[in-house]
């Protein structure tokens, strides 16, 4: 699995994000992925990076959708090839 | 309030980093700083830019400590002056 | 036009990048795609998301190729609809 | 020294962010610090975290006088103790 955490700021569309973020994750869990909300950004599990791509890309849509004229995303990416890794993993090696 | 979130990646340390995450916890608890743990960033509630500064500069210095001989780190602040914010006011704003 | 920066950062191979993130380059320059390389990330210009996430896909498996076990990618992408926009357009906007 | 990048996207003040990063490129001019303007974020070479912090929270409120009411800043600090590095020693590497 790749874990991946990404933010979508909103530029143009007021200071306030709350709406076009509860938007976003409603896709997200619409999407089957697993998605943990935070203050600061949403993490997700996925499959591929094909998958997380397809998700960022969605999102960016919801917002054009909702008249944001310019989205800026920022995705980090996890990807681990010598085990396997989940939200879950990577918060059990924190504790 | 100032809410940020930080990640601090060391660099020629093995490809684990949970130990220096922990390390790196365990300060910003004892800083007295609200801390919500994530799986790709920690969170944290600042009431200054100062202060925010000065907790990412001792998370380097815990994992050079450590040996670590590199570390990029990677804060993102949400600074706001229309209204009122904590970790908590972003969260109900997703809910 | 998307303008997206990344940086891919090799953990588990040691403190340094270099003859990493320069594989990384080559592939970008043969992909056609413009390249800007900077000291902390590379930004480039492509037509769609799906460029830039297969483009970040092949940049990890290049790594891994090269023994990396593990890799953090950071993207950061600009999708405005108000208005074409380039890494020239950008850099013209800041003079 | 310490490299950094760091960007700022401010909220709520239209799609558009040329004239703050502008006054933002500006102030760090003045500050003496080595700067290298890119399309996605402006990389800095200093002394200390201190230096960083400060220039990130004078940039913040630049942005604050001219009537941006929220600012997300994303820093990406380089913290590297085996050997020196600086802003063209780290292009050099990827030369």
């Amino acid at each position: 699995m790749i874990v991946a955490s990404f933010s979508v700021i909103p530029m143009g569309a007021g200071a306030s994000a709350g709406r076009y973020i509860r938007a976003v994750h409603e896709m997200l869990k619409k999407s089957g992925v697993r998605v943990v909300v935070g203050a600061m950004s949403t993490t997700i599990e996925a499959d591929s990076f094909e998958q997380i791509c397809l998700l960022v890309e969605k999102a960016n849509g919801i917002l054009v959708d909702m008249e944001v004229p310019r989205v800026i995303t920022t995705v980090t990416i996890d990807y681990r090839v010598d085990k396997e890794i989940s939200i879950d993993s990577k918060l059990d090696s924190l504790r």
